[in-house]
């Protein structure tokens, strides 16, 4: 993509709205534009990064055995007041009459609509493990909503939901979706730690948040610094397997790791002090075993192997891609903007050329765009004739990986510079070799 | 996939609601549930397909200079007060409040909020021409919501929006657009006819419906049988070339084209009887051009190469994807099923075992569907214990391009058959040939 040609607004003052830095960055760099109260469009670049974090998601819903459908975002209130949250749920929700003043809603959350999809057509035990997502807008009415896409009233959210015949089964359903959160995270260059949630009326010790290491997060949160180095299972774990996943599951709650609100001091105690982090964090993801919750009083059963009928048990699942983008940022920013990590930034390599109008910083440039974009990398190429510094600063502002460099200087040397916009570090390179340089896509 | 882990529920029954083909075969093939009245969901099956037609469409819009972007589908009133629209629009627009009492509404279309993107940050007539597209649910509150996902009140809507200085530049955008839907269709296996529509208050001849031939069509149309050979466009069509362009609209515009609606009597009676198609059919993508009619009450200004302030010539352009893939129905099916074009279907290949259990049809089939998948086919192997027959219908029902028979007599011949869901030709292949069979994909 040229930067002449593309609609990315980069806004030169920073945004007084703004309280947090991912706020201010995505502003600035024209990711995102306000529409209302917590209400915002993704312009072209933060779209590119929302795709490719939503991506992310699927393919490790998908390798876990999820299977994607797509409810709508109005809902009807009957299976509210079938499950008895209609008259419960607060504020929060978005409540609407239609033309013929029958009572709506705009989905909050999902459990309703899934366990009656799920009732409809499902009756016995053969069809489970059943595990279905949907990638879709939600609507929550925040008093006041605010840090930008990180607590907006209309949000993605990916949500899953597992059906299963019995405790033992939706423990292990719980399982697998806590192993393709850990690999969903670190695909996305996060450190994510799950931490044990307040499992409410429910019960048990099925529920973790998954928290993110960040300086301006929102919360506190403490933890044994053994996680750092916890190895997140490769692509090839094997979900079928319920020992190993169990065993990596294991792996992943035995170290202390607690939010302020389920902080026991007691066990903290225990933790050797030159273990312990105290740090500050960033929900990003929350799984959670509610059993019969909602198959109770919505009546959804499946029969079992010993012909009798049974509440199927389940969990919920959620990541919400629009906060997660802006938690990114948070985790990986520095004065000068974004850092993106490879897997979810915009594109891969920005594309400077210093001089436009120059004959051969023109044609260098040129040749390198079609020579990388040949080799597979996304290049946004800034063939715009702002000055050199302008260039420079809108590329680390928008924290593409890779800048490539093309000035009338270096091409005299037959070379160009590469910098890497997370260590900055420069080197030069011989301009024959730059479509190679960047290895393959992911 | 395999059918014993895919959620995919098949009905047996005809479903009684359901008027048109394309709304039965959807329910019946387990594409899509019914959760309220015009509110759909779309179980994994549809989804596929959904997300393939939204694929199409997206490549298409990229490749005429398009910029995706995403807007919200919860917009204040204060943009539909600012352009005068919220008090005409109907009872179709679904009024909301929210918790603060603030007139919100959801989307039923996005000219005002786009406009309010544009005015806000551009200025120049150098950063023209700019289409900007989003992919998102809209909410039309129907009196009578029928036809499945062809007329239902929550919907999925690409809309673009073009901005240019003047006519002529707002022309060329429109232009384009044009270009890209005969590309869109004709890519998902459509003949679609582009038809002049009412322009209304506005004027002039831009504005054209692409309607696609189906005996089930909703209205008549009229039409020179010279458009079922015209050619479309190839990929590599020249898009920043005015002239080639508007060259292919010129060809797609002259010979006689109408809905009932616009229907001429006398052009049509000078078209030779021989070349007269009066047929049915239904509307895929609309068009249109509206000048300053957003413009100029919201004040969207760019300075032009004159220095003086031009309000910016504009365009709609929208393909309804949910709508789409009904479409695709009403003209590709049979007695048996769905008949999918390659380009959309859910799967490429159905693999059927006829004889579960056998471990000579079970190895072959599970040599088959590894190596189909690694010839970057998307099989869909039915490996439950349903009896052959029962697999046949379920195959033929959700309308897989290719079906690849296992059964013992075969495999005692070293052969495994082939059907073409389309043709109903079969051929008996060498197993070992199978895999190269297809093709590489698309």
């Amino acid at each position: 993509m040229r930067v002449s040609r593309y609609f990315l607004p980069i806004l030169k003052e920073t945004p007084r709205e703004a309280e947090i830095v991912s706020h201010r960055l995505m502003l600035r760099s024209g990711m995102i534009r306000q529409q209302g109260a917590g209400s915002f469009s993704w312009l072209p670049l933060g779209k590119r990064v929302l795709d490719k974090v939503c991506q992310i998601v699927r393919e490790e819903q998908d390798r876990a055995g999820a299977q994607e459908i797509l409810m709508p975002t109005i809902q009807s209130a009957d299976l509210w007041i079938e499950s008895g949250r209609y008259n419960d749920y607060g504020k929060e929700m978005l409540r609407i009459r239609d033309r013929q003043d029958r009572a709506m809603l705009y989905g909050p959350t999902n459990e309703e609509m899934v366990t009656d999809i799920f009732r409809a057509y499902v009756k016995s035990y053969k069809d489970l493990p059943l595990n279905l997502y949907h990638i879709q807008w939600k609507f929550r009415d925040e008093v006041r909503p605010r840090f930008g896409v990180m607590r907006s009233r209309e949000f993605l959210m990916k949500d899953a939901y597992s059906f299963d015949l019995d405790y033992e089964g939706a423990k292990a359903a719980y399982n697998r979706m806590f192993v393709a959160y850990l690999r969903t995270f670190a695909r996305m260059g996060l450190k994510a730690i799950p931490m044990r949630a307040d499992t409410g009326p429910i019960g048990g010790d099925l529920s973790h948040e998954f928290i993110i290491l960040a300086s301006t997060g929102e919360s506190e949160v403490f933890c044994n610094k053994d996680f750092l180095d916890l190895p997140v299972p490769p692509a090839d774990v094997d979900f079928t397997n319920d020992a190993e996943i169990g065993g990596v599951v294991s792996e992943w709650t035995t170290p202390y790791a607690a939010t302020d609100e389920m902080h026991d001091e007691a066990a903290w105690a225990e933790v050797p002090a030159e273990k312990q982090l105290a740090a500050r964090g960033i929900e990003v993801g929350h799984i959670f075993h509610f059993g019969t919750k909602y198959s109770k009083p919505m009546n959804a059963k499946v029969t079992g192997p010993d012909g009798q009928e049974h509440f199927v048990s389940m969990g919920s699942y959620g990541i919400g891609p629009t906060r997660l983008t802006a938690a990114i940022i948070e985790a990986s920013h520095d004065d000068g903007g974004i850092i993106w990590p490879e897997s979810v930034a915009p594109f891969d390599v920005a594309l400077i050329n210093m001089k436009v109008g120059d004959a051969e910083c023109d044609r260098v440039c040129e040749e390198l765009y079609a020579g990388m974009t040949a080799a597979g990398r996304e290049v946004l190429y800034d063939d715009t004739d702002q000055r050199a510094g302008a260039k420079f600063a809108t590329a680390d502002l928008i924290g593409l990986p890779w800048q490539v460099i093309v000035g009338p200087r270096g091409i005299a040397a037959g070379e160009v510079e590469v910098k890497n916009r997370a260590t900055g570090e420069r080197e030069n390179l011989p301009i024959s070799a730059v479509p190679g340089r960047f290895g393959a896509r992911r």
